[in-house]
C-alpha cells in the first residue's frame, strides 16, 4: 500500500499537468486519494415545523414538478405555501414534528460509502453526501460543501428508484444550475445513476419486508391477503409527455412478485393526488376503500419511495388506513429506511456504476428530450463526465 | 403403449362411474383418449369486408370492452356499427380486404398442439380451437364444435400476454355465458391461461425481432434508433378501476429491454384511442410525430397483440408511418405472427399450464373484483375446474 502510494506521488511530482488520467488526478496535493463524493438525491422534507413553509414554497416552485406557469410559477408558490402551511404543519406534528427522510437519508448514504470502500478500491474513499430538492440540505448547500472538502469526482445518485422527470429530472436540472453557479471551472466531475428500478437486492428488500408484514396477518388468510403497491402519482399531463416512471415502477412491482412467485393478488395502485387535474390512478384510497369491506386483510406497500416520508406514515397510516372502518385488516409495510438489503441494493448499485465508468444511462437522453422544464439541461454532455480540461 | 391402452380400457369398463380420476374419465367410448382442447382465445376481425359490420356491433356491443351504458349499449352499438362501417370497410380494404389474424391464430393453435403432443404425453392428443370475441369463430360457434368433437377437458388460452378485464376478461365472460347455454351439464371441463406477460420464450420472440428490423436501419445509427413499443391504449375510466393491463404490459416491455441489455432508448406508448373520453397515453402518435423530426430513427412494436391486425397494419404502417414526413426514419418491427420463438412461448406457457394442474392464476379474482360488466362471470370456481359431478 505504501509503496503504491509512492508510485503515485512520484508521478503526479514528474507530471504536473491538467491531463492525468482519472486516478492520478485523483490525488491531492498532500498526495492523499481524493475522495469520492456519493450524493443521494431525494426530494427531502422538512425535518421540522419550522421548515414546513420553505418546503413547501420549493416545492410549488418546480416547474418540473409541477408545472402551472413558466411566468407567474414563483408568484402562484409563494400563495399556495401560504395557504397551505397550517395544514401541512398539523400533518407533520402528527407524524411527530418532522420527516425522518434526513435521518435516513444520511445513514444510508454513511453505510453504502463504508461497503464501497472495501468493494471499489479504485475509487476509494467514498464521501457520503445528501443534496435535497425542496428540503435542507438543498444542492447548493451541499455543493459548497463538497467543493470545500476538494471533491473532484462525484456520482449524483437518485433516490427514486423509478426514474419520473419530475424528481430526478428536477434534481438533475438543479444540479445542474449549481454545477453553473458554484462551479463554472468544473473541479467537480460528475456521473449520475438515474435509476434502478430492478436491481436485484432492492427488489429482494421489498421481498423480504412484505414477507415480514404478511406474518402479522392470520395464517389461514395470510395468502388471500391483497398487496396493494402504492406509488406517488403523477399528472396526466406529465404521464402523457411519456415520461418513464409509470412503466418502470410496474417493472420493480413485477419483479417484486416474482421474487414472491406471485404468493398473493397483488395491485399497482397510485396515490397523493392533488389539485383539479387529472392524474395517474386507480387511486390508493379508492381501491382501498372497494376492497377493504370485502377483503380479507390489504397490505400497502410504499414501491416508489425508499425512507418513509409524509405520504407513508401519514396519508397511508392516518389517512387511509387510520380512518378506514376496516382498519384491523389493513396494514403498511416497512418503508425501506435502515433495511441492511437496501443497504446492500443502494451500494450494488453505485458499485456497479463506479466500475462501469458510464455517466448516465441509455434512457436519459430521451428523458430529457421529452420532460417539460422551464430552466433544464440542454445537453447532459456538458453535465457529465469530466470537464476539467475545456 | 398396447397393455396401456388395455388397462385403461378395462378400467372404464369395470368402473362405470361418474368418479373416475381426470384420466380414466378421458378415455372416450371407444377407448381411444381424449383431447384436450386448447382454446386461442382473442379479439379476432373481420376476415372479408362483407364483416366489418358485424364485428363492429359485436365490439360496441360489449359494455365489458366498452362501457357505456348497461341499459341502452345494443342500441348504441347498432348506431355505432352502422355510422362507423363505410370508414372501417375503406381501412380493411386498405391492408388487403380482412384482418390476417384468424389465419394466424389458426396456424399458432395448430402448431402449438403439435409440440403439446410430443410435450404432454399425459394430456395429449391436443386439439386445436379459435374462439373470438367479435369475430368469426365467435365462442358459440367453436364451443358447439368442441362438443360435438367430444372434448371433456379444454384450456381457455388469452392471446392477450397482458390481463386486461375488457379483453381477457371479457372472453372468459362470454365463456361462461356460452357454457351456461351450450354445456349446462358440464360436460367439458375449463380452465384458463389468463396472462402470460413475461413468459421467457415470448420475450425472446419479441426481442428476436427487434433485433432483426433494427438491422434494416444503417448501422451508424443503429444504437440510437428510439424503440417505441406500442400497446393498445385503455379508457381512463377503465385504468382507474385497477385494472392490471399497464403494469403488465410495461413488465413485458422491461423484459424485452433486459433481454436486449438496454441497448437503445426506449419508451412504452399508447394507441387506438377512439372517442372523447380520456384514455392512457403518452400516445403513440403524438410521440412519433414529437420525436420523429430530431431523432434518427424510430422503430415500433407492436406488444399487446401476438398477430397482425388493424392497429398495426392500418393505424401503425399507413396512418403513423405512412402519414409522416419523416416516414424514412420509422419503421415497425414485425408482429409476432408465424414466429418460431412466438410458437414456443405459447407451446411452453400451456405445456406448464397443463402439468401445474392449476385451474387459473392467484390474480383472477381480484381482476374479476375490480372489473365492471353487466353481465359476468361471478365465481370464478363455477367456471373452472371438472363440474361434471354436481
Amino acid at each position: 500500500m505504501m509503496q503504491y502510494q509512492n508510485i503515485w506521488k512520484k508521478s503526479l511530482l514528474t507530471t504536473q499537468n491538467r491531463f492525468f488520467s482519472n486516478s492520478v488526478s485523483r490525488l491531492g496535493t498532500n498526495g492523499k486519494r481524493k475522495a469520492t463524493g456519493v450524493v443521494f438525491m431525494n426530494m427531502g422534507g422538512p425535518a421540522t415545523l419550522h421548515e414546513v413553509h420553505d418546503f413547501l414554497y420549493q416545492l410549488f416552485a418546480d416547474y418540473d414538478l409541477i408545472p402551472i406557469s413558466k411566468k407567474y410559477q414563483p408568484t402562484i408558490a409563494k400563495y399556495i405555501a401560504k395557504f397551505r402551511t397550517p395544514k401541512i404543519v398539523k400533518q407533520y406534528s402528527e407524524i411527530g414534528g418532522g420527516s425522518p427522510i434526513r435521518k435516513y437519508t444520511e445513514y444510508q448514504a454513511k453505510e453504502v460509502c463504508k461497503i464501497l470502500d472495501k468493494t471499489n478500491p479504485e475509487t476509494a474513499p467514498h464521501k457520503p453526501y445528501v443534496a435535497f430538492r425542496y428540503a435542507k440540505p438543498l444542492t447548493d448547500e451541499t455543493y459548497q460543501k463538497m467543493l470545500k472538502d476538494g471533491i473532484t469526482k462525484a456520482v449524483a445518485f437518485t433516490q427514486y428508484p423509478q426514474f419520473s422527470y419530475s424528481t430526478t429530472g428536477s434534481s438533475l436540472n438543479e444540479l445542474w444550475r449549481q454545477i453553473k453557479k458554484f462551479d463554472p471551472e468544473r473541479k467537480i466531475s460528475w456521473s449520475t445513476i438515474d435509476r434502478w428500478p430492478t436491481n436485484e437486492h432492492l427488489v429482494n428488500a421489498f421481498a423480504e419486508n412484505i414477507k415480514r408484514k404478511l406474518e402479522e396477518f392470520p395464517e389461514d388468510i395470510r395468502s388471500e391477503v391483497i398487496l396493494l403497491f402504492s406509488a406517488h402519482s403523477l399528472p396526466m399531463d406529465v404521464v402523457n409527455t411519456g415520461d418513464a416512471y409509470p412503466a418502470e415502477v410496474a417493472s420493480t412491482v413485477y419483479n417484486v412478485m416474482e421474487k414472491l412467485k406471485f404468493s398473493n393478488p397483488y395491485r399497482l395502485t397510485w396515490q397523493s393526488q392533488v389539485g383539479p387535474k387529472p392524474w395517474l390512478g386507480a387511486q390508493t384510497l379508492a381501491i382501498s376503500n372497494f376492497l377493504s369491506p370485502q377483503s380479507k386483510g390489504l397490505l400497502f406497500i410504499p414501491i416508489a419511495f425508499t425512507s418513509d416520508h409524509i405520504e407513508t406514515l401519514h396519508e397511508v397510516d392516518l389517512g387511509i388506513i387510520g380512518e378506514s372502518e376496516h382498519r384491523a385488516k389493513l396494514k403498511r409495510c416497512d418503508s425501506l429506511n435502515d433495511s441492511p438489503t437496501f443497504i446492500k441494493a443502494a451500494a450494488d448499485v453505485v458499485s456497479d456504476h463506479l466500475k462501469s465508468n458510464q455517466l448516465y444511462s441509455k434512457q436519459l437522453p430521451l428523458d430529457f428530450t421529452l420532460g417539460k422544464s422551464n430552466d433544464p439541461i440542454v445537453d447532459l454532455s456538458e453535465v457529465f463526465g469530466d470537464h476539467s480540461k475545456n
